[in-house]
């Protein structure tokens, strides 16, 4: 049996077809162009394997209220273009699989979660942290994405502010100082005039970013008690986590158990950003009776 | 049908016997003493009435993980007589019903969550506060409480420090300066040396606290969506609740769409302290097949 994935990004779509073991049998992607194009290339794309259903990890913001009118549709996307698109409905139209839409970052947020019980790890939650070009999470409890009236925005939570970055405004255009604000990819530019990826693991920046992360893996850990938090995104590395670890540690103060630090607070299992196509997978394999 | 409510407390023991439409049938409390003396009497109140099964909501920390071989224990508390205390066990042998323990505050909070419903709102997903001694949370997500490894533990998150409030230390043992150790009730003798009862609400300390607990409710919101937080425990009240919610407002800056401010921002709809008597009995009919 074969299941189809898309990770609709703003720059790109990444589509796979993959089987129930969920190994990739083909994939390839399309530059996002105006949703009547690329829609079309997707289409034909999947046209060619014979698809049981389908997992979409998509950028959004998309309505995700299964009895909204809407539901399915891309809505006050910035990217203007693909303002108001019925993401979800055009797929159905042309490709008559059933679908599993979700936001991207719960794509990946599912496929960790798969992977990790796959690979024999006894959670049934999971909290996954994306830190690029934005800041996003996803969570899974017992089993089920978390979130009623939307998909969480865990990005947005305020921290206490470091004590040598009092001065800094953030960048987030809603809440200025707000997480994402904080430690997402531009903030580099913004406090230090340059690339992330030229800034050395010296600089005292990543200790204050350090800082503002573990503030947050504290509130999902004091919410949720998850079984793992996954950090992935472009802004992670080894000796980023090293020291939002050390903070983490540092500023729970033993208030609550968590499993072993290094269990706990980890980055991706899946290599090569490929949680979300998993993740797809995982879903698309939830629409078919087997 | 009967079914009985324990509301285990750090000073006292509220018990009450209620019926399947959560009508209160009898009550009364005692004064929490020695594991030994208080349990007995407990056990004995129960034994004048046919109840079929028992919600406990109970201080703690308390062990919940089913497969724990200490599960339903009182564990590390500071109150010494009750630290190692089996209180599943004890009231199970003692009573021989079915028993749903939970925490005080998830009691609360399920009362609330089945009350709201009752009344006709349309939620699936609530989250409770109490701000009183101490502060805690609990959150039903899609009718089911969060939290794999343990129960909430929102008490504890990190908050951005109010400008007119960076001298403050806070008085949470573990961590200084966490959203309890700035609002709960302790606070207001340690910032102006005297009681909050006492405390007008012209203050300024009022708007700095709830400047905390709004972030609070924002980390909250954008971690579950809820469809309600209600707000209760001892420090709250009517105006405080009303400068909550106008820091909420400015602090969200409209990121997420939430139910309306007045219906989404609440005090308790079950007067006189009474949410976690009705969430345990509520919690003890799911555990009789009806």
């Amino acid at each position: 049996m074969l299941v189809g994935s898309i990770e609709a990004g703003g720059t790109k779509f990444v589509c796979a077809v993959g089987d129930d073991n969920y190994n990739i049998v083909d994939s390839k992607y399309f530059i996002t162009e105006k949703p009547s194009i690329t829609l079309k290339k997707v289409i034909d794309y999947f046209k060619n394997f014979k698809i049981e259903a389908l997992g979409i990890a998509s950028f959004g913001p998309l309505e995700l209220r299964q009895d909204h009118a809407k539901y399915g549709y891309i809505t006050t996307s910035p990217k203007l273009d693909w303002r108001d698109t019925d993401l979800y409905g055009i797929l159905k139209a042309g490709l008559e699989v059933p679908i599993y839409l979700t936001t991207d970052v719960n794509g990946s947020t599912y496929g960790e979660y798969i992977m990790s019980r796959m690979t024999g790890e006894k959670i049934n939650s999971l909290a996954y942290y994306t830190i690029g070009t934005g800041v996003g999470a996803g969570i899974i409890n017992n089993g089920q994405f978390i979130g009623d009236l939307g998909h969480p925005e865990m990005g947005h939570v305020n921290v206490k502010r470091h004590p040598k970055d009092m001065a800094f405004a953030g960048t987030c255009p809603y809440h200025g100082d707000c997480l994402e604000g904080l430690v997402s990819g531009p903030t580099f530019e913004a406090r230090l005039g340059k690339r992330g990826e030229t800034v050395p693991q010296t600089n005292f920046v990543w200790d204050i970013m350090a800082y503002y992360v573990a503030q947050a893996l504290i509130q999902t850990t004091l919410m949720f008690r998850p079984g793992k938090i996954v950090l992935g995104g472009g802004v992670m590395n080894g000796e980023f986590l090293k020291k939002i670890k050390q903070q983490f540690v540092k500023l729970l103060n033993g208030y609550v158990s968590t499993p072993a630090i290094d269990n706990y607070i980890v980055m991706p299992l899946i290599k090569h950003n490929g949680s979300a196509t998993i993740g797809d997978f995982a879903l698309a394999l939830t629409k078919v009776a087997i």
